[in-house]
C-alpha cells in the first residue's frame, strides 16, 4: 500500500527503501538531502484532471496520492493550502509581462508556507508513533510546527537563539510548545537541537534535514498549476533562505510532469537578500557547491548564511532553466508597500522578496519578455513582523479634533 | 433588477426606498440603524441548497442573491469568507456539550471578520461612483477597509485617536491609507470623521451607521449553516463590542429562514469583557435602551463603551432566545491559550472572547445541556496583537548551548 517507493540522495543518487533512513543520505551526510519518490504509475490513475475538478477537498491534501501520508491524522483537520492565486492585470502591464499571478501563502493557519511542511511532519510523526517533535528555528517553521502539533496532540520542543524576537517566541508559547532559549547563535541552537533529538529519539522537523517536509511544501506548485487550469506560468519567483521553498516548487512541478498533469516545469527564479546571498552567488558563479557566508538582512526568514538544502536548490534553479536575483532590504520594503497597495496582500519581508526580485528583473531588464506569464509566491504574512513593516512606511499626520484643523491637510485625489 | 426592496428602521419601523437614505433613520437619528430587506421570493429561487452545493465560488460572495451587490468590483477578487469551521469533539466533551464548532474568521484577508463588511462597503462605494471612503477606527475595521480599498482602487481616510497602537497604524499605512492621528479620544476621532465625511461627501464606513456593512458580516452565519449541512447549532457564541457582529449573525440566520434554507435561528450568546459591558447590563436588567459606560479591557476590538448598534444587538440576543455573558481579561487570556492548544486557532483577545464566554457558561452552569451543539466565532487573528498574547503565556527556559545544560530541564510528557 505504500505509495513512496524510495528515497534518493540528491548528491550521489543512492536509493534507500522507505523506512531505511528517515533524514539524510548515510553516505553523503547532512548535505545529502533526499528526494521522496512515488509509484507514479499508480499516482497517475489516482490523480487526474477530472478527478481533481470533482474533488471538494480544497486543501493541500487534495494531492494526497502524491504525498507521504501515513495516517489520516488530526493534523489534517487544520485547513492548510489552497491559498488564493490572484491575477493582477494592471501590475502585469506596468511590469511589462503578459500576466502576473500572486500566490498568497500567508493565508495558511499560522501565516506562512511553512504550515504545509509542518502539517506533513506532524502527520508523519503520528504515523511513526512519535509523541514529541522538535526543531530549531526562530520563525515560521517553529510557529507552524507548534500550531499543527497542538492539533495533532504532539508535544514540541523548540530551540531558539536567545536573541529571537519576543513576538515569534510568544506565538510558540501560546500554542503550548516547550521553548528553550539557547545562549548562542542560530547555528549553536541548531546543533544543540540535533544532539538532543538524537539522544531522546524525538521526531526531527528541522528544515532540509527532513525530506518529507518538501512533500508538503510542493503542493504550492501543484495548486498554482491547477488554479491556472494546468497551463503553468513561464516563471515562478520565490524567496530563497535555506533553499527548501524553491526546491519544493521544483519537486511539485516535477511530480506533476511525472503523472502527466503538466508538460513542463516553469523557470524558477530564486530571490535572495543582498546581505545574504550564498545561493545567488553559487548560481552566478556556476559553482558546484555553495559556500556558506554572512547573513545580514531584515528579512529574517531568509537570513540564512548556511542554506542546508543548497544541493536541491541549485538543481531546482538550474534544471528548470531559472536564475537568481539579489535585492536590497530597501527594495524588499518597497516591494512590500507596492504589493499591499496593488493586491491587498500584506507580506512579511521574506514573504515579498520574490516579488521584489520580479520588480527588479522587470525594471532592470534580465530576460523577461512581454509574452511571459509570471507567478510569485508570497511565503509569509506581514502581521508576523510589524517592526519591519514600520520601516516601509511614513508617519501619519497629526491633527486637532476639530474640522478646521483639516483645512489644507488632505491630499487631493 | 434591484434585489434590495427597502430599508427599515430598527427602532420605529419606518421603511425607506433603496437610495432614499444611505445610513440611519431620518426620524430616529443615529440610534435608528436600518435593516436591509430583500425580495425574498426572488432570492428563494436563486439561493437553493442544490445550487449552493454546485457553487464553486468558495467565498462570501456565494450568497450574493442576498447581498446588496451593485457592481462586480475588484474588491470581490480578494478572497474573503468561507473561513474554516472546525469540529472539536474532545473539547466538546470536556465542556459537556454534544458538539463544538470553531469558526476561524481570523483567516480573512486582513485577519478579521471585519473584512466581510469592508468588502461590501468598497463594492457599494464603487457602485455609487465614490472615490474616497473614510472611517474612524483604531483596529480591524480600518485595516480591512484599507486592504479592500487598495484592491478596489479607492482612496481612504482613516481617523484614529493619537493613542492608537503603532502596529495597527502601520498596517493602514502599508495599504496606502491616509491616516489622521487625532489629538483626542476615540469619540472625538469618530465625531471628527463624521463631520469631515459629511462636508466632503466621502463614503462612510463607520460601523453601525452604515447598514450595508452587516450584509457582508452576516455571511458568517450563512457559512456556519451551510458548513453544518443546514443543521444549525443550538447556540452561537460571539464577542460583542459595538453590537454589529452579533446583529449580523441574527440577520444572516433570519435571511436564511426567510428563504427557507433553515427553519430556526440559533440562540445567540453575546460575550463582553467585564470592564466594558453595556450590552450585557442591558440584557441582564431587561432594559429598553443601552446606557453607555466606561470601557476598560485589553480586548481592544470590543473596548467600546458606546455601542452604536445597541438596538440591533438587543433585538438579536432577545429574539433568538439568547443571552449574554461577561468575562474578565484573565478569562480571555486563558481562553486564548486553551483555544490555541486545542484547535490550533490563535485568536486576538476580542477574537477569543466568545470562546471565553462558552467556557465560563459551561463550567459555571447557565443553561447549556449535554445535547447542545455549539458554535463559536473567532473574530480576529492573534497575530494582530502580540502584546496581549504575551500576557497569556509564561517565559521560555534559558539554557546554555550544550547537551548537558538540558539535563533535568525537560518536562516529562
Amino acid at each position: 500500500m505504500a505509495k513512496v517507493t524510495s528515497l534518493r540522495c540528491v548528491l550521489c543518487g543512492r536509493l534507500f527503501e522507505p523506512g531505511e533512513v528517515e533524514y539524510t543520505c548515510t553516505s553523503c551526510g547532512m548535505d545529502g538531502t533526499l528526494d521522496i519518490l512515488y509509484d507514479y504509475q499508480r499516482a497517475k490513475k489516482e490523480l487526474t484532471r477530472d478527478g481533481l475538478a470533482r474533488n471538494a477537498n480544497f486543501s493541500m491534501w487534495r494531492y494526497s496520492p502524491l504525498m507521504p501520508v501515513t495516517v489520516d491524522s488530526r493534523a489534517r483537520h487544520l485547513r492548510c493550502g489552497w491559498s488564493p492565486l490572484y491575477r493582477l492585470p494592471e501590475l502585469a502591464s506596468e511590469l511589462g509581462v503578459r500576466a502576473l499571478f500572486i500566490k498568497d501563502d500567508g493565508r495558511n493557519p499560522t501565516g506562512s508556507m511553512k504550515d504545509r511542511a509542518s502539517a506533513v511532519a506532524v502527520d508523519r510523526a503520528l504515523g511513526l508513533g512519535k509523541r514529541i517533535v522538535a526543531c530549531s528555528s526562530t520563525g515560521n517553521a517553529a510557529s507552524s510546527l507548534s500550531g499543527f502539533a497542538a492539533v495533532g496532540g504532539l508535544q514540541t520542543y523548540i530551540f531558539v537563539p536567545h536573541t529571537a524576537p519576543e513576538a515569534k517566541v510568544t506565538q510558540l508559547l501560546i500554542y503550548g510548545s516547550y521553548v528553550l532559549l539557547v545562549r548562542g547563535d542560530y547555528a549553536e541552537a541548531f546543533d544543540l537541537s540535533t544532539r538532543a533529538i538524537e539522544r531522546h529519539g524525538w521526531y526531527n522537523r528541522n528544515c532540509a534535514i527532513n525530506p518529507y517536509l518538501l512533500e508538503g511544501k510542493k503542493t504550492v506548485a501543484m495548486e498554482i498549476a491547477e488554479q491556472l487550469q494546468w497551463n503553468v506560468p513561464d516563471y515562478v519567483f520565490i524567496s530563497v533562505g535555506d533553499g527548501c521553498c524553491v526546491s519544493s516548487l521544483y519537486k511539485g512541478f516535477s511530480d506533476l510532469v511525472e503523472v502527466g498533469l503538466i508538460e513542463r516545469i516553469p523557470r524558477l527564479v530564486g530571490v535572495q537578500a543582498e546581505g545574504c546571498q550564498p545561493i545567488h552567488r553559487a548560481i552566478q558563479e556556476r559553482a558546484d557547491r555553495v559556500t556558506f557566508g554572512p547573513a545580514e538582512t531584515l528579512a529574517d526568514s531568509i537570513d540564512v548564511g548556511a542554506p542546508r538544502n543548497w544541493a536541491k536548490a541549485l538543481r531546482a534553479i538550474r534544471r528548470s532553466g531559472g536564475t537568481t536575483v539579489a535585492v536590497t532590504d530597501e527594495e524588499i520594503l518597497n516591494a512590500m508597500r507596492l504589493l499591499a497597495r496593488k493586491s491587498g496582500v500584506f507580506g512579511e519581508p521574506a514573504g515579498v522578496t520574490g516579488f521584489a526580485g520580479l520588480v527588479k528583473m522587470a525594471t532592470q531588464g534580465g530576460g523577461l519578455s512581454s509574452s511571459d506569464r509570471v507567478a510569485v509566491v508570497v511565503t509569509g504574512n506581514g502581521l508576523k513582523d510589524i517592526v519591519s513593516a514600520r520601516k516601509a512606511v511614513g508617519r501619519p499626520l497629526v491633527v486637532e479634533p476639530n474640522i478646521e484643523s483639516l483645512a489644507g491637510k488632505l491630499p487631493v485625489y
